[in-house]
């Protein structure tokens, strides 16, 4: 089943221990995009400057992204510049230029309204809630955000929440969201506000998934080392999305699974600057690492 | 099989967001002791003072554990004071009186010479050490240490490393003391030091254990309430070695299970101020808890 992301296509200039990089192409929308495509087919609706050429639109085209909707704008294409330091758990960003996104108005073509399964990703909670109006008959929606929107748009934000099915959020997020510093009374009250599954990523220390009654705990993967984090957040939920999306199994069992995926998807993302390891994946490998997943975890009791 | 640990036996004063207790029975070598005697038979080597009474003596006696190793001396016991505050994963020491501790030299009764299992706790390594050569047979010899050490006894804590088939430390520790800020990395550096198997505590994100070759990685266990994190690594600790010594197998799916048994009961030590929660189990419910922490990481791949 198709899936849809609204988000943002960025330039990145990156500096972590293991080195640095200018002007790669990245941004929410893409690494999530490209990780989802390993599982099934992907739509993205986002806007760049007419500094993005051939060689950027190559790498959507490779993975059999729809990029109908990637709105070309006059100016330059959004800018974020960062750095990592020490265990890397935090991004300290140096600069960021909006250019185009800072008027990004998304516009969904026709043969995009029929999605059944929509990401709506990290933008002003209005205009998320005004994609969401858009596609009144997806069949699951998830919703990314953050603490800007959290302290910045709260009414907006709890508005477009009650309307999605899926919330992936950090536990930061979380915790602010709901004002409880306990994760599991977190995420109860983050369920009250709308999202009936609801996935806190831990970076390092895995994630949790919070479903009805059931609460479910994924290991962080034990990289020895790691090149660079930018994305890896939005390389898992495009994992844990794209894999629903492929199955249309919303059990319990599939969405733990599904955030296997996303932690598949996203120990593999910052082995590597940029997008470099999810496009030179193949699907022994993902496979290979699920297994390890399994493996990390399991004792017989 | 027998299992002797020598380590602090203290009163602690302990304010946390859910209430205060003064002058409870704690210390590491009392957390440790409970918990493991729900496993096997445990011995102490520690010290006290004249304010350590009766009623103290009972929480000892009612789980059966030897105190013929509590050295009593004048003066009164260790008292540590501490709080925690928001989401409690650190104390925060308000005074420390060393008391009878501060000259603590452990003295192992003749029967105990014999003891098969043993945990070194966080005492100076040259104690540690010289506890180490008074039981030059013991199948098992577990080590515990802290910052202070790392820092303040590199070379001793080096030495008494080497001698040592077990390490718990949290993970601050391990990057420490390993000078690596990656973690796998660190274990990696430490295993070097002299343990073949090691385990990271990380608080409210569970424990790895790091063996020749592989990674196991046990969740948190999702608490709603913790109502005083003090003794948790300890009781951690005395649940990982007091199954080791129960079963007497060290085999990667043993060390697994001994892991969970540490983390089961780890869970149980934060619902309650103090010993509490320890005092009142019963097998059924450590059963009962280890089976749910198979099904917080449970999916069928």
């Amino acid at each position: 089943m198709s899936l849809l992301v609204v988000g943002s296509v960025a330039f990145d200039s990156i500096a972590t221990p293991h080195g640095k990089v200018e002007n790669v192409l990245g941004g929410a929308a893409t690494y999530f995009s490209v990780s989802a495509s390993w599982f099934a087919p992907v739509r993205v609706v986002a806007v760049v400057g007419e500094d993005f050429g051939d060689q950027e639109a190559q790498v959507f085209a490779r993975r059999a992204i729809d990029t109908t909707g990637l709105e070309r704008a006059a100016g330059k294409t959004f800018h974020w510049s960062g750095e990592y330091t020490g265990a890397m758990n935090e991004a300290r960003t140096l600069e960021t230029q909006l250019n185009v996104f800072e008027h990004f108005a998304p516009k969904v073509p026709a043969p995009y309204l029929e999605s059944e399964y929509l990401l709506l990703g990290n933008i002003h909670p209005t205009l998320q809630l005004h994609v969401r109006e858009q596609l009144p008959q997806a069949r699951v929606v998830g919703l990314d955000s953050m603490n800007y929107w959290i302290k910045g748009a709260p009414e907006e934000l709890r508005k477009v929440l009650s309307r999605v099915d899926i919330l992936v959020i950090n536990e930061t997020e979380a915790r602010m969201l709901s004002g409880e510093a306990n994760l599991q009374r977190a995420a109860a009250a983050v369920r009250k506000m709308g999202p009936r599954i609801l996935v806190i990523k831990r970076g390092e220390y895995g994630a949790n998934l919070y479903t009805e009654g059931s609460v479910f705990s994924a290991p962080g993967y034990p990289l020895e080392e790691v090149k660079d984090p930018t994305g890896a957040g939005d390389t898992f939920a495009g994992g844990f999305m794209g894999y629903l999306a492929q199955t249309g199994d919303l059990s319990e069992n599939s969405l733990r699974r599904a955030v296997i995926y996303g932690s598949v998807m996203g120990s593999f993302a910052v082995e590597e600057f940029g997008l470099g390891r999810l496009l030179r994946l193949d699907p022994a490998q993902i496979a290979a690492r699920c297994r390890d997943f399994k493996n990390l975890t399991y004792f017989d009791a």
